[in-house]
């Protein structure tokens, strides 16, 4: 293996780290990034965001571009993602969901039949949701010279599905599993529009200069892998290729698909999100050659003193391998967690040597 | 294998095809009952219930046995279990919990430090809860003839604490997870004060006349293996070396635990349930020789047209293989099923040859 002499930078020669260890190149250094790096947990975020709807502040592309650089400036991660929410789409063509501050993407009129189909005409993302790509140029232009890609991203068809069929979170996704296994015609329509959504979405946000995506399918675990083979993944997978010729690094993730990691694999992704219930050298295996994996330290854990959270810093790292790596969480940011904290873990994985991790993956 | 002439009953010469199921010996037809099966999907418990507290319910045993009799007399399944809560033992000795409907247990004050350790004195069942007792015991008399065997259970040591630390139920379980690595000592106290509390209670529930017990580690899921390896399974092998001179069969539960199966039938169970996200025939790999398994139809399935219902039924029956298995849900009963489905399933589920599930295993 060649790489360049170590560096505790995120970028070195113009090159991302971020971007190379999605292509399973050699990098110099492991990239970190934090789901949810923007939010709650920041002080900066909290005052800049005021209390009004979320909906509401991503209409103003001077505020989510502030919040989608808030991270980086502060952390040095390797990688920006947007701030916006998975259910932008859906609400931008008038399906009528809002997000209920901490509860989520709720809906008065839940999707129930065919006629509610006609709630999910195309995305014109200029004149639908023009500030997506507003923000997307503006934190873009911001991160110029620096070497740190934005991230764009959009929901998966089953989860913005289960949002839209339960009427809000559930635990036991009823509701969605009903409609799948009672009209699986409908449900396929449902969900290829989703897709259509997450597509036009997507493409628009790499046009306006987001250097990789990620589809956030949250809940599939909720699946049995049946299930998720059969009436989910051909309409992911459809998302990942109408995105393919845009040649941008594409990360599918969700939260307890232990059991859906091969085929999740499968969707077409370059990289594959994976939590902290499954270690990286077991996902690796289950994944296959040929892709990045993403993840996967505990957020909970996050809370813990700092030489538990560095040792388990260390015991990811030792299981990613070095190579084909990106450093995350297993889920988003929790929003008691302390700032200095996640500072503290970006040093730490940027001073690890990619090198010593590879030739230690046989030993963990 | 040699085995007696088929019949759709759930009893036949005395013999329970639940416990023999659960020790791995041969079985006429394949054993089922339902995790929940008291409970709201039933109109006649709706109507002996009333509205009030279900701590207060339980303490009236001829109404807590008329609800653990219930779903015997209208699904005709191979076992009771008891009607009770997992934290009846820490409310019983004080701890100060509640169960709100349709959100469950809540702790007021929630567990911080070592000071709580006083809240969780031994319980002595005959004085603090003699009501489970007698419940045990008015509905194993009414069982009496039937051949039907009553289920006791009790709370893991983990997912008892989630509800003490959290102060109520939780999605992150950030609390304990911060408990557990900020405070290893206190944490093992805990989890050896709620062992204890399991024991006692489990022992008292066989002495008044369960055949069989279960232990719900329904969070555990939650966990990385790394941690529930060091930080939980001990405390859950002691429950079960606790009472294994009662030389009842032992079940082992919990939800979204794909990657911990091995461990938790290394705790000591004979038989490990398993939810709908892993295929029984992989989860009889993870698990290993000499364990049954029970599971593991998706709740929410049950709410899908019966053709939908029946397909899946046999699909779990086919992957259980016939021998040393125990169907049942992959979680509880949801409490907008149709009884009705149920029952057709218990039909179903006794109108299988177990002989030849076991020949189709290898097709699956």
């Amino acid at each position: 293996m060649t790489r360049s002499s170590g560096s505790v930078f995120a970028v070195q020669d113009g090159r991302s780290a971020f971007l190379d260890a999605c292509r399973g190149q050699d990098v110099d250094h492991v990239p970190v990034w934090f789901m949810r790096q923007a939010g709650r947990s920041l002080p900066e975020y909290r005052a800049a965001r005021g209390t009004g709807s979320i909906l509401d502040a991503l209409k103003s592309p001077e505020l989510a571009a502030e919040l989608t650089m808030q991270p980086v400036r502060r952390y040095g991660v390797d990688a920006a993602i947007l701030f916006s929410d998975i259910i932008v789409p859906v609400a931008a063509v008038g399906f009528g969901v809002d997000v209920e501050a901490g509860r989520g993407p709720v809906v008065a009129r839940p999707f129930r039949s065919a006629a509610d189909l006609q709630r999910l005409r195309p995305l014109d993302p200029s004149a639908d949701a023009p500030y997506v790509a507003e923000t997307v140029g503006l934190a873009v232009r911001e991160l110029q010279g620096t070497g740190v890609p934005l991230i764009g991203f959009a929901g998966a068809p089953f989860t913005v599905a289960s949002y839209l069929v339960e009427g809000g979170p559930s635990r036991s996704y009823a509701a969605t599993k009903t409609l799948m296994r009672s009209d699986p015609g409908l449900w396929r329509e449902l969900l290829d529009r989703l897709a259509d959504l997450a597509i036009t979405s997507l493409r628009s946000q790499v046009m306006a200069g987001a250097s990789a995506v990620q589809l956030f399918d949250s809940w599939a675990g909720a699946l049995s892998p049946g299930d998720y083979a059969e009436r989910v993944l051909p309409a992911t997978r459809r998302v990942f290729e109408g995105i393919s010729d845009l040649e941008v690094p594409r990360i599918h993730f969700g939260v307890g698909t232990g059991e859906l990691l091969g085929l999740m694999a499968a969707a077409g992704a370059e990289v594959v999100g994976v939590d902290w219930r499954v270690p990286l050298d077991e996902a690796r295996r289950r994944v296959g050659p040929g892709h990045a994996l993403q993840g996967n330290l505990d957020p909970a854990l996050c809370l813990a003193p700092w030489q538990v959270v560095a040792g388990e810093v260390m015991e990811v790292l030792a299981r990613g391998g070095g190579v084909g790596h990106v450093f995350n969480l297993g889920h988003g940011v929790l929003p008691q967690t302390d700032p200095e904290i996640l500072k503290r873990i970006v040093d730490l994985v940027h001073a690890a040597d990619p090198a010593e991790l590879c030739s230690s993956e046989a030993i963990v």
